[in-house]
């Protein structure tokens, strides 16, 4: 039934908001002499968001959407070794080695032996690549796709690029707003596999949520049987 | 017989080059108290070198060691409002209009009607997709391939993911590094067409070039007179 079983990458398959978590850890203690916490955390989301649209996802644009909000509440008096440690932040960042999620190699391997695995991320193209590389999952995985975002029209176009159709396309991912919600409006099916912190942007409310009907996991280790049931048609859904 | 034109985007289609230009001689102003023009230059040539491991092409990255490279030169004192100067010509570079290279939509135009066409583009994913869109090209491209470098493996890559033999395959570009011998490499041809000013970083030496055999082209326009005689095998190369 499905040809195509593709997933997200970043906290689907591997620990990846840690990162961003513990970057953002430091930068706010680089700034606790200027202002309190959560007045730092708020300024940094509102010049992420506003970034966005020039920027993109990735480690890069969120540097420098740390440096901006470095120089804006500090009026421009950081001084420049500060800034360095945040370039340094992005460094680190991009030379993290990658985790693996538990159980994701095992469920990765006995569902490639099936199905045509497909990967499609979001963010910085060299970034999610040596990331793909040093996983050690990449071999899994027969089409690798980077996107900028994850719209209905984003999938609508890789269904058109691999002659697959809604029916035959299921999509796995942490993200309901990026990888369950614009697959299931485009009429294909998505399991939901819960991450435990979920970046704000990321998070949906649950009025959006109410009766979509998708799928949930809490251990990715399920998929393969969630796979069979819903091939056999005996899948409830969880909405 | 080629089955696929691919052509680079960057100083191939649209200008580019002169954005990074126009940002370093704006960063070079900025910096001009603390030391000559030309160590600065140099000075951020070697950072840029060096991140490119890191942070991989594009205007980001490129803005990164701009920020890293005004720091060093200054010890840390380069002001906040001069670093926040530096993040707006990253805006500026990502928002700037796509100026479309002369005869380049006229030569795409037509041999869009007889081969399918490819946009093979090294950068950020993000900046690279906005660019397609805005420049008002991208339908005349079947397929487009953002990568992260472009090295024989790269292109032996595409040749498998499309199905095509390096002898079915055209490359067309600026870079002789990035374009041109890599694709020779695998066996297939390219077409070299100069840009004013190409990237220090993408240069080769005149020896490396000694006899590759490729061909060479002054203006995009006579592109499609080549394609006829290199298909007609009347086309001597210019190495």
């Amino acid at each position: 039934m499905f040809d195509i079983i593709a997933f997200d990458a970043d906290d689907t398959l591997w620990h990846n908001e840690t990162l961003f978590t513990e970057a953002q850890e430091k930068f706010k203690q680089l700034l606790l002499d200027y202002h309190p916490e959560a007045w730092i955390e708020q300024k940094l989301y509102e010049i992420e968001m506003r970034n966005l649209a020039h920027f993109g996802y990735g480690v890069k644009g969120f540097t420098l959407s740390m440096i901006e909000t470095a120089i804006e509440l500090t009026e421009g008096r950081i001084p420049g070794s500060d800034i360095q440690e945040i370039i340094d932040y992005a460094r680190t960042m991009l030379a993290a080695p990658v985790q693996v999620l538990d159980g994701v190699k095992e469920t990765i391997q006995a569902l490639s032996r099936q199905y045509t695995l497909m990967l499609i991320t979001k963010g910085d193209l060299f970034d999610q690549e040596t990331k793909i590389a040093r996983s050690g999952l990449g071999g899994y995985f027969k089409h690798i796709e980077v996107v900028s975002v994850k719209t209905e029209a984003t999938y609508r176009h890789i269904f058109d690029k691999y002659e697959v159709t809604p029916q035959q396309f299921l999509m796995v991912g942490n993200s309901l707003k990026s990888d369950v919600l614009p697959v299931m409006a485009c009429g294909a099916q998505a399991v939901y596999v819960s991450y435990p912190s979920t970046w704000a942007h990321e998070q949906v409310s649950e009025r959006e949520l109410w009766e979509q009907g998708h799928h949930e996991l809490d251990d990715i280790r399920q998929l393969p049987e969630l796979v069979r049931q819903l091939e056999s048609g005996q899948a409830p859904s969880t909405g």
